[in-house]
């Protein structure tokens, strides 16, 4: 190689990929099938036929043949692991083969988008029983089943309870041969998704890692770039982020889900504000959701401080808090509690925080929930399990999930304290909390923003462990914004 | 601000951003409007009704609520420039009056999404007679034609010659109580788009420009981060690719449309390899689409400098010849030529490369079209007018447009020359070409990958103007990667 160029650049991650094994698959799988067959015996079914699902398609934009960027549906994604769009899989709930049916490719597809792989390609790289072409999924399934005249299809459908969409049960040439069952599948994996395994934990920690890595070197090169919220964006890639970019600054940061087409993440940096990025990478599909909150400037001041403590003590009161039993709402309530706290200690809010509770106050600086299951999607589903109903109460209503946390969860903690016009105004008027507000402070606060932390954390046998690795300390931030490593430990690259 | 801190960093553009002005939209109107009217005079018919479009709507991930980064449809962005989503606008034909429909939001938009526009801030943003809420199509439209009992609205609706697919006319509730027209609207919105005002022709070169800078950096960056091409999407932001970049090395280089989900950019670079990278900007929908080849070790191989030069003869004997009147498919056949010319002197084809052309043994290096209509959409609609027919030869059947060159056009210029298995082994095979191949020498080439050198033309009155500026002979590349500025008579920044 010449000589390298004298330009500076980056510094690499010298983090180490995990290596992403289809073992990680074929034990969601296995976590299925047994899942499934138990629920089976239980109802005096007779254990057969095939989970069958779709993968994705890709998508041209509009009408033109610009190609979206592909990602593969995720329940897909969980059980088969493939990364090509147009695939097809399937279980066989009595023998446990797995079968995939690939796309077969036009000739020209080798000139145009490379090699067209054999089926024993797929075969060896996603490690399942057989490969056959999405034209003979019919035959193949039929084949399997000599001795009924029709084969029983569980098919994927059932509600994501973040979007309120239903997921698309499989359709392919052929399917009104066999018999569908399109209730039994979706609660019963969507429930195995719920809890990780140390396979998946391994994938969500490294992304985590990765992300933790970004967001600081966002908060050193913040200084260098001080043109525009948008070049926050830069640590993270187009293909590998898990969500699209919430790069806020200033009054922004009270827009819960900036980024959108309609507030493009341009808003240039001004001296004083503070900074809001929520940003997350993903890695073999699993990903991370982590949001750090910061002065543009590098140095809190005191009514910063004030707002960024509040809301760093309800993150790590939760965390402390945090075990398998311990109801999701609780935490959520707790997150409110420190937080209107330290606004009354602060000067903003007058009044008995019991009261305040009892009138949802909370709600009013924190409106979205504390937190949602991550894995595979950002929100993760399978936060209302059958028959929970979704709380009616301002704040709680926002809740993703109202469950009691178990083993292997992997849940975001992420308490923020936002000041937001449309939502103070009318608590300001309303008989009920009008006496809670110190107006001279509220109004100081105009055009503050907001205050979000959010970390990833996995709750374990006994506790819980946060695989997030940001500095949260306002020391800490302000350390690494003057140029300390991190984390403290680490020599530092640029010395 | 803190002083800034000691660790280094990618260095800013100095480009400076030009103004987007609404002006640009209003004479893409005034055009429409003018080619339209002509029309209906010229058929005999009423200079009344609608020109009647729908915009662009947010999309989710299949079945979940991760929101696809929305880029608004390119007829309604031309017409209007409206960024965001869930519009819908109309032009009276008679009046000129443009009127945009905007979605009604719901309250607690505020709090999740920002602040809720009222219709006067998107009259004032977007410069258009009217604005009302999309709830109200029907009613305002109606309230214009008090003299007919059914309005006319003509809708978009046609082929888009490049994907195979129909754009979809407008839908609301209400259509029914009007007439539309399906047929009029889109060849010659299309053709209208064909044809770029200097307004449009900033944007591009701006979009150009920062591309150009881009691919300059990754050059000079590509030393620093030997872990894979993955790593020159850097200089790429997400919400401003034109379209997906492709970012291949070695053999992948000869994947034409490399960089999709099964061939997803992730090659680890090698001494030795060539890089091939396709990374265009985009600007206030305007995009770019620029190619760079060079090795990536900084120096060239005499059988890199071979192809390489093949190519960049053929590209700069396009662009020498390109003028008002030229055949496109003649520009084709010259990039062909030069490069058979090359190949043969190079001793890679044997015999006379007049035979070869009749054999059309040019698309077996070349097997994509020349070049393509860039604005809006990356490969822009309107390469085949009503009635052209699409060419049968190899080679020829891929050319994105058959049409003589016109003043305003802007078009790719992209000659490659690649080692395709998939068309190497039967066109040594085949009686008619197996003659002019000499086999040790492909032999030689084989994981070479291949050369494409593309750049963004506007065909003047007189000639045409090359929009991209990126190092291009030899020479240059091998400064630029050993440390030269760029362009030669800028001061080093790093210097
Ligand atoms: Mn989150
Ligand atoms: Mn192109």
């Amino acid at each position: 190689m010449a000589s390298p160029s004298p330009s500076p650049s980056p510094s690499p991650s010298r983090l180490t990929r995990p290596p992403v094994p289809m073992k990680l698959h074929i034990s969601n799988r296995q976590k299925l099938l047994s899942s499934l067959r138990r629920h089976l015996s239980d109802s005096s079914l007779p254990l057969h036929g095939f989970v069958f699902l779709q993968g994705g398609e890709e998508q041209t934009r509009y009408d033109t043949d610009h190609i979206e960027l592909f990602r593969q549906e995720s329940y897909f994604a969980y059980l088969f692991g493939v990364v090509e769009p147009g695939f097809y899989g399937a279980i066989d709930i009595a023998s446990g083969k797995s079968i995939l049916f690939a796309p077969r490719l036009p000739a020209d597809y080798a000139v145009w988008l490379g090699e067209i792989k054999p089926l024993t390609y797929f075969k060896e790289k996603y490690k399942v029983s057989m490969v056959f072409y999405t034209d003979e999924i019919a035959e193949v399934l039929q084949n399997e089943y000599q001795e009924s005249n029709k084969s029983l299809l569980f098919l994927l459908h059932g509600l994501n309870t973040d979007s309120d969409n239903y997921s698309k049960p499989a359709e392919f040439q052929g399917i009104d041969k066999f018999e569908t069952d399109l209730t039994t599948l979706h609660p019963i994996l969507t429930e195995c998704r719920v809890i990780k395994s140390d396979l998946e934990l391994a994938l969500i920690q490294f992304a985590n890692d990765i992300s933790s890595e970004a967001h600081v070197e966002d908060q050193v090169g913040v200084f260098l770039l001080p043109c525009g919220d948008i070049t926050v964006e830069m640590s993270f890639l187009n293909r590998h982020c898990s969500y699209t970019c919430i790069c806020a600054t200033g009054g922004n940061s009270s827009v819960l889900h900036y980024g959108h087409a309609a507030a493009p993440n341009d808003r240039t940096l001004q001296d004083g504000d503070m900074a809001l990025l929520d940003m997350g990478a993903e890695y073999n599909f699993y990903g991370s959701d982590i949001t750090c909150s910061f002065p543009v400037n590098g140095k809190f001041t005191s009514d910063q401080s004030l707002i960024y403590n509040a809301v760093l003590d309800a993150h790590n009161a939760v965390i402390a808090a945090m075990k398998p039993g311990v109801r999701w709402t609780d935490m959520h309530k707790l997150a409110e509690k420190i937080i209107l706290e330290s606004l009354r200690r602060g000067g903003i809010l007058v009044g008995n925080v019991d009261d305040m509770m009892v009138e949802r106050a909370g709600a009013v600086f924190m409106p979205h929930g504390l937190g949602h299951f991550l894995g595979i999607d950002t929100h993760d589903p399978g936060g209302y399990s059958k028959g929970m109903e979704r709380p009616k109460e301002p704040g709680l209503k926002s809740l993703r999930t109202i469950r009691e946390l178990q083993e292997g969860m992997v849940i975001t903690v992420e308490p923020g304290c936002y000041f937001i016009d449309a939502l103070l105004v009318p608590a300001m008027e309303n008989s009920n909390t009008a006496r809670f507000f110190n107006r001279e402070a509220i109004r100081r606060f105009q055009g503050f923003g907001g205050v979000r932390i959010e970390s990833d954390v996995h709750v374990t046998a006994t506790g819980c462990k946060n695989l997030t690795s940001c500095p949260r300390e306002v020391q800490e931030i302000e350390a690494v914004m003057a140029g300390a490593p991190w984390p403290p430990d680490k020599v530092s690259i640029y010395s």
